[in-house]
């Protein structure tokens, strides 16, 4: 039995949390980073809300399944409920409405928050998770989700990733609406249920979802209907599926939205990345317009890898005035499967950078003042250093920055002391010289040409 | 009476929170970049851990104030309950431990976490903030605490502070041990105690100070000691202040830790920087030598800008392994009000960047697909772009792309169009051409070529 005294506690972190060591942070870093140069190219500003947030903004426009089921909740006080935020776009919302007036429109916003949702810790989720969001609002246009729709594109090309490799799946809400009212005849009511079966779908077994139709509708041409929908992968192939379909919805918006996007993504060149796909509706409920899932096309990551949409009428919670969006939420871990998927991470990004850093080994003590001030020499001029201080057993300090992987290492001893010299050794030639202090510098700046010239 | 369809939610966020708008953040990077850099000069490696712990990590070492009183706590199971990190060393202890035998010593990390302590807001003070840490572990010496010490040092000169403006304000836990053993006499029991008072003395009026030690502490001798501790501003100031100090005194090692120390400051020439403190004991109770707070020494900032110390046991609750340490968590928004007072932040940093980007402008919707080449064309070239959609009513995006404050301006219409040019406006000069598009990229490296001689 253990004493109590010697009890230890774990040192994992909690349940579906994650430690990121350096080289770990480092991958996710260079990951974020690069998807922060597109969101540059495309001048995009970056914000930041709090991660708490007051349970209101989130109940009445999230998922239900979200606020209720899947979040951490804080109470300071009795019956103000915090919740660590789930997902982003309702602080976006609340953020956005509070400087309406100034802010200049459109408004091309991103952000990296990390979101929290108490769920089942698997492959690609986690309970604690970087997302980044963005958004262009004020643009009531479909060049806004053409915007966005590039950005995604140039997001995966920059990393190497091609048409083959992953697929924007969209589709129009509004769209759907028009085929549930001017040719399946679903009753007005009813036509959430079937938003909301379409996103059930792919959660589902095929005997379970067609129990869950059934269930839930009677008339034959309705539960056809949303098979057809679930199934097409081309605008053509749907409408064929369909007799006798009236003028009206030709002339609906949401057939003339859908249509001229299509043309948009000719135009924009990207089309080879986008399939329409009418089974596709977002589980969030705020979503209006555009709606896609962003999947990768082989067989490995079978769950979407993130999605987004337009949102009309996001901030009617906070004001009654309207500025619409569209946008997407990527979590940064799925993309990270994908790309690791596709070898798109280089390997050499989880190791530190040792180009240029100074690593000083002394023979004694005595020299330590002397030390001290070459390591201020050169990081005035911006070179890392890394000081050794057991001042004794130089071949212990040596064998140290081998084994960190510095590529320069200076020596020094009474001797360099002295005559205010320095012993400097190219780590991978195993060439070393004693020269003067005042060129010391220069002669960095010689070995790492000469380590470039190398690779 | 409101109709409760329109009643509204308040757009602000939490109290004691705050949202940052696209300039504040830029700031807050900006602050946090420069201390990077300085990280990355002392080759110090970022990593990132949770924002909830388990209780248990922080209910050990933390102030007791700290986890019962300040902590925002979730409760997901019955009896389970995690904390949002207030400070993030215990975290750090946790995620040493786990990899202890493979991280090479010193380890030399830093991070920036979010922390989160329930405390009435005040200026620099916010119950969601982010705190920058700086930690060497493994470094049993004193040139352990001597690197931190320059770290501190150069963040300050990074950013233009002066000796004039800031002190480091140290002292040696062991030394006061010894003051208190072998000078004093403080029973040892009670020595705990000192360092309680000694904290809590600048949180006190005067009356209720002097109370508080009187409720203590009979001992004159004791008392008057403790005065003095807190009085001091040098050792020798403190030292003559005592009679019959004896040789064992001399022989300790808190004193003779602190005079080496002394001498370090020197040989690294930042003693200007640093002043000997005895009555700078920090809460927290897991120090246990070099103890330091850094403060404004003008009037302005009268609260410490932010503190740290050396902890020698902080893995035992994880582990019997000792690995020793010494570091800091600097608040960034204290850090950042120091900045302020002394005018170091500059204006622009606020505002983006837009020397090289490039405004698309067109005369109307036929030239769409034309403009979304040429956009393609100059991201592709890693210049940023913005298209304006609206394609219609000229003089309106010309004046948008003014008041933005873009500085290239593109007007595209059906003859450049046809004739694949481009008339590419400079704002400031007002001067346009129209060129062929081939030679749009050369061009508009000649416009900022010419832009930044103008500046």
């Amino acid at each position: 039995m253990n004493n109590i005294m010697s009890k230890k506690l774990s040192t994992k972190p909690l349940r579906g949390m994650k430690d990121f060591y350096p080289p770990d942070l480092r991958e996710i870093n260079w990951i974020i980073d690069t998807i922060r140069d597109v969101a540059d190219l495309y001048s995009y500003e970056e914000f930041e809300s709090p991660s708490l947030e007051p349970i209101e903004i989130f109940a009445a426009k999230s998922s239900e399944e979200l606020v209720n089921e899947q979040s951490f909740i804080v109470e300071k006080k009795k019956g103000e409920k915090l919740i660590l935020i789930p997902e982003l776009t309702p602080s976006l919302a609340r953020i956005i409405t509070a400087k309406r007036q100034e802010l200049k429109k459109p408004i091309r916003w991103f952000s990296v928050p990390t979101c929290y949702r108490y769920e089942r810790p698997q492959k690609g989720r986690r309970r604690e998770f970087k997302q980044i969001n963005m958004d262009i609002l004020g643009e009531n246009s479909l060049y806004g989700d053409l915007e966005i729709f590039s950005i995604i594109v140039d997001i995966f090309s920059e990393f190497g990733a091609t048409s083959k490799q992953f697929q924007i799946y969209y589709n129009n809400r509004r769209f759907i609406d028009s085929v549930c009212e001017l040719i399946l005849q679903v009753p007005k009511e009813k036509i959430p249920l079937v938003y909301k079966i379409l996103d059930k779908a792919d959660k589902m077994e095929n005997s379970e979802y067609e129990k869950y139709v059934l269930d839930n509708f009677q008339d034959e041409i309705i539960i056809q209907g949303i098979y057809k929908l679930k199934e097409a992968n081309s605008l053509n192939d749907l409408l064929t599926q369909f007799e006798d379909i009236s003028k009206e919805f030709y002339d609906s918006k949401g057939f003339k939205e859908l249509t001229s996007f299509i043309q948009l993504l000719e135009e924009a060149r990207i089309s080879e990345y986008c399939t329409f796909s009418p089974g596709v509706v977002r589980g969030l409920d705020y979503y209006t317009g555009i709606v896609y899932e962003v999947f990768d096309t082989g067989k490995e990551n079978i769950r979407s890898i993130f999605g987004g949409g337009r949102y009309d009428d996001l901030l009617s919670l906070f004001s009654d005035e309207k500025i619409t969006g569209t946008g997407f939420g990527m979590g940064v871990l799925m993309f990270s499967l994908f790309l690791k998927t596709y070898d798109l991470i280089p390997k050499e990004i989880r190791e530190p950078d040792y180009t240029d850093t100074i690593f000083i080994a002394s023979i004694n003590e005595n020299v330590s003042e002397y030390v001290l001030k070459l390591a201020r020499m050169i990081r005035a001029e911006d070179f890392p250093c890394i000081v050794d201080y057991r001042f004794s057993n130089l071949k212990n300090q040596l064998s140290k920055a081998h084994e960190i992987g510095v590529l320069i290492v200076l020596i020094i001893g009474p001797k360099e002391m002295e005559q205010n010299e320095v012993t400097i050794r190219n780590m991978n030639t195993e060439k070393q010289e004693t020269i003067k202090n005042s060129s010391l510098i220069d002669k960095i700046y010689d070995i790492i040409d000469e380590l470039e010239t190398q690779n």
